[in-house]
């Protein structure tokens, strides 16, 4: 028989022990930090209608179909239908299959797995979690909300602990604004978005060049870089679209300080673009600030869209939301050494039973412990007692607890701190006294 | 353009808020359970490799294979992999990939989206979670380990409150030893195990014709019946299989007494066959008793494994384990109104700014509370008061929080019990005050 390929197939993550303790924790914090917001957690299928994906800008050849290995003629009850690429798709037909029940603003969140068939390459996969916060309007939907966003995001990064960060937030119709001042066609400036998203990854240089290329002429590519590096102040023709979009930053700036959210966490950016279609409003990127391979990291994004499904629910729908792509960052923040995977133990207390004599004892020992909160293990397994305590040592557990003949004839226990070596013989009760 | 079909593809459930905070509450009961007896969480990828899967046990009919919509021709980085089963195959490549990491006996548990591509009937999903705990072993495996996966069940389903349940406990080799005995052919034995597994189902009638058409004579199946409703006492010869069995069955107990699990929760019954073939020892059934809808519901199911991945590690790694379904038991609890999903607000508070002039002043006074360790929105729409008080109604909240023109004059707040009418204001420090 040929020998199996036991590897993970390409762009599908796993997580260890150590590491999927950390993402527990943090899934923790990002939960709490959104049901604080008022946040209600909706869970949607893996899987949706081909053409409900592809209706709203799913990108059919990174799309994964659901289809079996034999599926038979005729049996179109598996086929029609693909995986979600993200969360937002799946929220508009949540939105539109319950109409009629849901209470707007609908402010939902939805954490999971989304699949993407794009080529796998480092950090890049193809299966990965978002943790998705959206609000959603009927006909309309307050700009603070987009505020509300920007700062559960600032709080959940303060409280995750990673380091210095900053939220750089723009407005879309300020840069539409600009390209119509500067007689720049509207179908154009798809591309010139784009250009000016690249920004930080090909330099001014790369996005002059770009622009050259896309026909824009030197005075236009002059201004359009002065404003993304150093703001409006050069424009004195200004434009419905540039007053509205500002207008916006300022009500969403006041809101952030009406919060009194940490004001190093946000800055006004006119270079932040972002790369989707669907936003109109309000946009924003959250990066690490710090040194070396965690410069610059991207931990969320997101913004505001006029529409989120209207096709789906036949009704206007605007929305403003937020993303952290989960998965990514922390195999990022692992690989980087900012998050340590060397944890404490995944034990308080591990329970050695000299032979298995003192099994029956030892199940009951770890029982009373379990009863007083702790985590707790039994070495059942018949070796012997040095390999029991190599077992000890590399789970890395401090505290052992060890039921000899002795122990057992006395109703005792020998506690022994792997660490330092310290070890006492007590009664059982004394334990729990101990313990408090 | 035709109208979209926005219903869920069939098999694929989602939970809505009511029903999503619920099964988190759920999920965080079973990880506090679990890890308080040293299982470790690990999350592999929604996707293995074909043949691995289909090595182990993998139903190809009801496979499903990564695929992409627009599949390029010779792009073999997508295909030859398909979508999990269940938690079992991804752990036994879990275990042969970090082989020389893993202290054994390694305590895991996995909870997460498997696919099946079944028939799509009530209840029964193309998509669910499940939530398995199992123990693997090198070469060897105490039998106490099968008491303590009874015993993490039995805890999980008093600490979730849904009524009495009894996990009912069987040894397969008791039922392979008494088919010896009764001179049945060992290639016959699947059949027969797989008739006798479904006596709930289909009645002692339905058992005894079964067993005549798959060629028993009347002494064997009457002796198989006698045994399985009313235990061994029929049988004079007893062989190795029925007497290592009993005496497994026997340890089991043994165990769970140790650990003081309450003997109201389980009892041996000679009826539990399992239907996987891949069960050698200690097999176990766990249901509500309760009645109507509730009775006999699975709640979870278990067993000893000889091999768990051998093809894999190339090593023996026995293993024992337990899983929870538990996207069908939910649904199932929720359609019985055994889990009510009216529950509470998912807000302590709303704060509703009377006009827009108040709104600065409404997000402040909401990112104190917060900050007191509250759920709190604060409704941002330009509407008028009657609207802003419907809201709170339909999304159920207790407490508002109203800051109207006077309130705003005063630094203060009007706090209205949406329950008893009850209103009064309050200075802001006064309030933190009365929250304590």
């Amino acid at each position: 028989m040929a020998k199996l390929n036991i590897s993970n197939p390409s762009g599908f993550p796993e997580f260890t022990p150590a590491q999927e303790r950390i993402r527990q924790q943090w899934l923790t914090v990002i939960r709490e930090v959104f049901e604080k917001y008022g946040f209600q957690p909706i869970e949607t299928p893996l899987v949706e209608r081909e053409e409900n994906l592809l209706s709203k800008g799913g990108n059919a050849k990174e799309m994964y179909v659901l289809k079996r290995l034999h599926d038979e003629e005729g049996d179109s009850s598996h086929s029609g239908n693909a995986f979600r690429f993200d969360h937002t798709v799946p929220l508009a037909l949540y939105v539109a299959r319950h109409l009629n029940e849901i209470s707007f603003p609908f402010k939902r969140y939805a954490i999971g797995p989304v699949l993407r068939g794009e080529r796998a390459q480092k950090f890049r996969y193809r299966q990965f979690d978002q943790c998705d916060i959206d609000i959603v309007g009927s006909e309309n939907l307050a700009i603070e909300n987009d505020a509300v966003c920007i700062a559960v995001m600032i709080e959940i990064f303060e409280r995750l602990n990673i380091g210095d960060f900053v939220v750089r937030i723009n407005n879309r119709k300020i840069i539409k604004g600009l390209l119509e001042v500067l007689g720049i066609e509207e179908k154009d400036s798809k591309d010139v978005f784009d250009t000016l998203d690249d920004l930080e990854k090909i330099g001014q240089e790369g996005v002059e060049k770009k622009l050259f290329a896309q026909g824009l002429r030197s005075d236009q590519v002059n201004t359009l870089l002065s404003v993304v590096n150093n703001g409006l102040g050069a424009i004195i023709d200004k434009n419905n679209n540039i007053d509205e979009g500002t207008a916006e930053v300022l009500q969403v700036e006041q809101a952030l300080i009406s919060m009194e959210v940490n004001q190093d966490r946000w800055v006004r950016d006119l270079s932040i673009i972002r790369g989707l279609d669907y936003y109109t409003g309000t946009v924003f990127e959250t990066n690490l600030i710090g040194e070396g391979a965690a410069k610059g990291m991207s931990l969320c994004s997101g913004g505001r869209y006029d529409d989120l499904g209207e096709t789906f629910t036949g009704r206007k729908t605007p929305g403003v939301g937020a993303s952290i792509g989960l998965t990514r960052l922390l195999q990022m923040l692992f690989e980087a050494g900012i998050m340590k995977t060397e944890s404490p133990s995944h034990l308080d207390f591990l329970v050695l039973p000299f032979t298995s004599t003192e099994i029956s004892a030892a199940l009951s020992f770890a029982q009373d412990l379990r009863a007083s909160g702790l985590r707790v293990d039994v070495y059942l397994e018949d070796k012997k007692i040095a390999k029991k305590f190599d077992y000890a040592d590399k789970i890395g557990v401090e505290w052992v607890a060890i039921i000899g003949e002795n122990e057992l004839k006395e109703g005792k226990v020998q506690l022994k701190n792997m660490k330092t070596g310290e070890s006492r013989t007590l009664l059982r009760a004394e334990v729990f006294e101990a313990l408090g």
